[in-house]
């Protein structure tokens, strides 16, 4: 199995883009990441996206981006699993290069949410969970995690409150981050005061949406010489792991099993240890998720992922950096595209490019990105130098 | 690179199944292919499907059935290209075994498209092609195939009748096979009399949707020894390609420049011509894209496809035999469950279980799956021994 190596990374500014079509912001990332690999063809494409089908009716996403880039006649497919969409695009990608059937490949992480009114994302965004024993009921995505962090509350003591430094941090470094949508600090206070979304979830739990779009090339390892300058970044584990798709299914709601079983591969394939981690782009699509995820990588004990965050280890100086560039909470969380950002986030730490939110000395960084309520779960890890 | 070898294949009827949910159609065909391979557990799960976020309300089915099947933990994802996702889910696994990542991967191709009144179906059908440039005009998937008939007929003097003997031999061979929808002999008359879909499209031009599935087990080449008497399969060529993803943008529409380049890739992978081909399971999803297939791969002359047919060549004694199961016109086209469809009979072929309709001493098949009209063409061969 060949290693990989991240020869170029692009983004666009999470946000409303009503100027831009789902064309133009898959196609603006992947040419920005072309532009940093110093490449202008690849031998084949992988884009990440959940809702197109929905809600811009458009299939075949693969095509429909090669067609736009330019990258006539080559290889390309999308690869879909709800809100992991985009590792799930990079983890494809790195299996056909490392299989050495072929030596280039773009992964494209996508997504137009803002083409339709909100109550129709809330619907389409439900197609994530069980459609047949989840859905049916009535409940809302939101409405699922709110349950799992309700019953996380009242199994290990901790209040509402408890959660808003997992928002302090992600909104203190998304305003050093340009490409992030909500550039504002906020307080306690103002944590408490956020209206309610689903009980016990306020809005300041919960990661916007929007358009957004992030990208990255992959070639062997073997093949990058020398970087212009910037350190080479190689991709030293890939895994993924599924859970129940529906969270009654499960024998204990609040532990990601599937982060569990990925991570600890993914540690295996990279020959480290949670200590070794130095930066830890986690799926914080609700706060709940960050502490659970905290939690099943082996970085808190069970119910113990909040105390992280009260005693600020999750900022950019403290033992896990988390959320570094915003997270999804602050940067926003455009579904299928959230996984290539964390990717990119994860290089840029790498390469040493966050200013103020830098973590000193990055060497190792993770990234998981969490499909459902932690029914699909990738966990990759990046090695500089 | 690692050989892989098909160990098993299972599929259930292509039919209107108003009594099996979208778990159950994947869920038959995977144990069936399970049986089949003598294997109860499998390291990873790919699905290739195109339509369930919009006719199920479902999303993220590598996981919703890899917790159905009963592959608890392990990874899954979902792969889509239009019509060309199951032979895409197949190419994903086949990259990630050949990596060595993974040794064995369970594909289903699956599609449930009976739960909609015909209108949502077309609509839905549509996101394969240009939601902005083709869909936005008012044309149906079928339209635009019609028009690429149309043209073919002006440019190289065929008449409607003569295309009959594609669907002729398609009906002719379903007869034999189980798991086909239409089971029943045709003649040029009731050809020429059927009903008018989108001229000169009739109803036996074109292929009829249906719910099915069709799955298969892969493992490397190396690690099968015997197969219970039993040829070994194994996949000597992948290829995929693309083109345009609306057919206006194409330099010649009469042209599957994706059939060609995918076409070529797999013949130089494994070491074959054309005249090599034993059978060729094409896409049939109208009687004009039979003939561009056979065009594009080198089976015929720019115009001469149809001479193919009119001769009798694509018949199982002929000298290209094609559809030898029914192919999509009457087998039935269940549009990401096909790709596995094609490959699961020309493993059929290969093992010599197609009574009637088998061909004498198949040891190359071929198999070929189009996504929209001619935008994402994958090509995979398969050879015996």
């Amino acid at each position: 199995m060949r290693q990989v190596a991240i020869l170029g990374i692009g983004q666009i500014k999470v946000d409303e883009h009503w100027d831009l079509s789902l064309r133009e912001l898959g196609g603006n990332a992947a040419f920005a990441a072309m532009q940093d690999a110093g490449l202008d063809k690849v031998d084949a494409l992988f884009v990440g996206n959940m809702l197109s089908p929905i809600i811009s009716g458009q299939n075949q996403l693969g095509t429909f981006f090669s067609d736009w880039i330019g990258l006539w006649g080559q290889e390309s497919v999308k690869v879909e699993a709800a809100c992991a969409s985009g590792a799930a695009a990079l983890r494809a990608g790195l299996m056909a290069v490392s299989a050495g059937d072929i030596d280039s490949a773009l992964i494209v992480g996508v997504e137009k949410m803002t083409d339709k009114a909100g109550h129709d994302v809330t619907a389409a965004l439900a197609t994530a969970a069980d459609a047949d024993y989840e859905v049916e009921q009535g409940i809302s995505f939101v409405g699922i995690n709110a349950l799992i962090m309700r019953r996380y509350m009242h199994e290990f003591g901790w209040k509402h409150e408890d959660f808003a430094p997992f928002s302090i941090n992600a909104h203190a470094n998304a305003i050093h981050n340009p490409f992030a949508r909500l550039r504002e600090k906020i307080s306690t206070e103002k944590f408490e005061k956020s209206s309610m979304v689903a009980t016990p979830i306020n809005l300041l739990d919960a990661s916007p949406i929007g358009d957004g779009a992030a990208a990255a090339i992959i070639v062997p390892a073997e093949k990058v010489a020398s970087l212009k300058g910037k350190p080479k970044i190689t991709v030293t584990a890939s895994a993924s792991a599924t859970d129940s798709i529906a969270v009654h299914s499960r024998k204990d709601p609040l532990f990601l099993s599937a982060a569990y079983l990925s991570s600890k591969k993914a540690y295996e394939m990279a020959k480290v240890e949670p200590k070794d981690i130095d930066v830890f782009e986690l799926h914080d699509a609700f706060s709940i998720m960050s502490a659970l995820s905290l939690e099943a990588c082996g970085f808190a004990e069970r119910g113990q992922g909040v105390r992280l965050a009260i005693d600020n280890e999750i900022c950019p100086t403290g033992l896990v950096p988390i959320c570094t560039r915003g997270g999804l909470k602050a940067r926003g969380h455009p579904v299928g595209a959230t996984g290539m950002y964390q990717i990119v986030e994860v290089v840029q730490q790498l390469r040493g490019e966050c200013g103020p939110t830098q973590v000193d000395g990055t060497r190792i960084g993770m990234a998981q990105n969490i499909g459902g309520s932690g029914a699909t779960i990738l966990t990759h890890i990046l090695q500089a130098g």
